[in-house]
């Protein structure tokens, strides 16, 4: 009798399997000549442009977003307010004074203070790298302004940018302690254009603030090879301003489960951008592609036993959404969470919370993602996302898609991160993924938090 | 013994061509791993920076000039001064202000005028080409700001750069022309760059003048994009001066012949570039090129017969140069005369002048050449350089090296224009073309003029 009762759970199950197989990929089909994620990324970057924290264009795009599920949907949708301390970008400009007069092409730093209104002029000391800054003792380069002109690594995972990463978010700190007037590091790109990339720097209350700010790649060359034939004045001038009492916005929308509607799958992109760009593939490719995703499934005949909710964070680049967010829902029952924030090319493989890849929906997945030539890697996700950052410190699951980032860094944070970069294929690509993925997972019981305890 | 004669003659001079072949594939082989012409570009990019004409840099960058020949050895070395009006960049910036605030990336375009203080704030009319444009009834672009976004095909010969030229050079006085009170448009540029392409424009003395500058490619296909949704207005800022009375120089310096020292080969590049960067393609490699070719036929054990003048024009982007130097060598006999200007990659075709592709000289050539990859063109040189038009125009022959433009106009008149973007190899494959062919013609008494009369 026990074996009779196995043997007909497991003929279910098995049939319930070859149905949410059958389904996932006719999802992952559609999706690949849907429209909707290019819709998105178009009118996100042309209707609302640059978003900024803090900015009305910021406001602007929560209203996008709003109208925007509303339009394609979406039941139960939220924005939900919090507390963001915002920077603003200034008048700001970079010059060699000597040995000759040239303009340097420059983008400054989130969170970097100001320049005194005459500016910083001083004598540059360049660095190669970060490290032989790190070795200059303290003192050393008092009266100066410091430049670290270390380049980037172009990788396929984008690792290159997390082993370059503290030359810019640490590097201005760690200048100003050994006596520093000002900070220019190369930009944290893998091109080789004059653009400037910018990003966020870290300033700790108790250490010394000065003003700091990207270096166009071949300028930051120019500026190593200069000062090793002789000594070279910069001036610096910058004017950001802080708005301490702004907001930004969590927003979210729902494919309501039809079974077990408290049980969430959490996936979206982040809303905000820096303001040198429309930020197409940082990140209107991750709002669209997850969006999209989560549309094709609520377009399905029968919804998902479990609730999809897509949210669009609303202060990634200089961080807030991912505390707020945990906060607001840690009493929920996430089942899993992952944000799409590298862009707009193509996965190559998923990263799956730890314990869970043999499981048989997660075995069914990696079949239905082979065709788009993604496969499951060995390895189990350590991130999902920075704005799940919160979430999952929280203990909820995490998985992530593993994009090409050979050319992300190429754009990223710079004046290039523009709607001619998206590749139309490969967006759609993704959409696939996240939909056949998302729903199987959606339409399952399978428990990643039992299956993660259990793989300890 | 007319007989006689004419086997005798035929016989030493196949002999002297058998020498002089050896010789030249020799140089040939020699400037493939010649460091001149790079430490030429490395310095005049490196030590004077951008050298726009009537700047204190270009007065630096004649002082480089003459002491590089001189310490090069070339003999004869002249410094020629003449008249040049010059045109300054000031402070410039251009924003969408409605929809939504936006940064727009701009250059002004050579002799614009300035903007009321103020600027200039208007309604954008956005035309997809150029002809659509021109089409535009008289007074249709009143209280406008006229933008066109047609965009440039990527070619290996730079064709489509003379297809697109009018949009910036007669751009401006044609929207004025329709009542436009300024001029925006797409870069010039085969690349997807938010860096702009600045140039010239011309602003003939009966024709009315308005401000114009150059959009980043990605920005103007932003404001296309936007103003098919709705009325978009731009601000934009723009500061030039000129300088009336500035000067330029053309310097050269010599190989002088060691039979007929008067009769003379002038090749050369030119000194002056764009401000946005220190013209590492345009035009210091063609310098470093011309430069580096001459001082190894310098080397040789026997000097050639004619002499070979190397001329670093001051003033080829605004122009002036060419007729400067037409009108102080017009009682010369200048045997042939060309420029490098199209940056420092390959070379894969020569064009003669006229009737002297057949001639023995130009047939040993074409085999020393050939390994190279370089063939010689069926149709003669149309154009030998901006800077010997002048030249031309007085009836001396022209050849020209046809260089690989694919990506020539990614960097071209931007800020990208620098030292990382060359590459040596290819550097020294057309210092290898130019010494040997210049060797070869000034070795000879080929008379590319008869030549060419007998052509006709």
């Amino acid at each position: 009798m026990k074996a009779l009762i196995l043997a007909l759970t497991l003929a279910l199950t098995g049939t319930a399997h070859a149905q949410d197989a059958a389904t996932a990929a006719a999802l992952r089909d559609r999706a690949l000549t849907d429209p909707t994620a290019w819709q998105l990324v178009e009118s996100l970057t042309t209707d609302i442009g640059p978003r900024p924290v803090g900015s009305p264009q910021m406001a602007r795009a929560r209203d996008w977003a709003v109208a925007r599920l509303t339009a394609l949907g979406f039941q139960n949708i939220k924005v939900e307010e919090f507390a963001k301390p915002s920077w603003h970008r200034g008048p700001e400009s970079a010059r060699i004074v000597a040995p000759y007069p040239m303009k340097l092409n420059i983008l400054g730093l989130g969170r970097s203070p100001a320049t005194p209104a005459e500016g910083i002029e001083a004598e540059v000391a360049v660095f190669r790298t970060y490290a032989d800054l790190l070795a200059a003792p303290q003192g050393s380069l008092a009266g100066k302004i410091a430049v670290v002109n270390q380049s980037m690594a172009r990788t396929q995972d984008g690792s290159g940018y997390g082993a370059i990463n503290p030359a810019r978010t640490a590097g201005p700190v760690e200048a100003a302690k050994r006596g520093a007037l000002a900070y220019l590091v190369r930009s944290l790109s893998t091109g080789d254009s004059n653009q400037p990339h910018t990003g966020a720097a870290t300033y700790p209350a108790d250490a010394p603030h000065i003003p700091a700010a990207a270096l166009g790649v071949p300028d930051a060359d120019h500026l190593e090879r200069l000062a090793a034939r002789g000594r070279v004045r910069v001036r610096l001038h910058m004017a950001p301003t802080v708005d301490a009492n702004s907001v930004a916005w969590n927003i979210s929308g729902e494919v309501i489960g039809s079974e077990r509607p408290q049980e969430i799958v959490v996936i979206g992109g982040h809303l905000d951008s820096w303001d040198p760009s429309p930020g197409a593939h940082d990140d209107a490719a991750g709002i669209a592609i997850t969006t999209a995703a989560a549309r094709l499934i609520a377009g399905l005949p029968r919804r998902p036993r479990r609730t999809v909710r897509v949210v669009m964070w609303g202060s990634e680049e200089t961080g807030g959404s991912e505390t707020a967010y945990a906060a607001a829902h840690k009493d929920e029952a996430i089942v899993v969470a992952s944000e799409a924030d590298f862009g707009g090319d193509r996965a190559w493989a998923l990263r799956l919370p730890p314990g869970s890849r043999e499981h048989p929906v997660m075995a069914t997945a990696a079949n239905v993602l082979a065709p788009l030539r993604i496969f499951v890697d060995t390895l189990p996700a350590t991130s999902g996302g920075a704005d799940v950052a919160g979430l999952k410190a929280a203990g909820v699951p995490v998985f992530n898609f593993r994009q090409d980032g050979s050319r992300y860094f190429d754009l990223h944070h710079s004046a290039d991160d523009t709607l001619d970069k998206i590749d139309r294929a490969q967006l759609n690509q993704n959409v696939a993924a996240w939909a056949s993925l998302v729903y199987l997972i959606a339409d399952s019981d399978i428990d990643f938090r039992a299956l993660g305890a259990a793989a300890k």
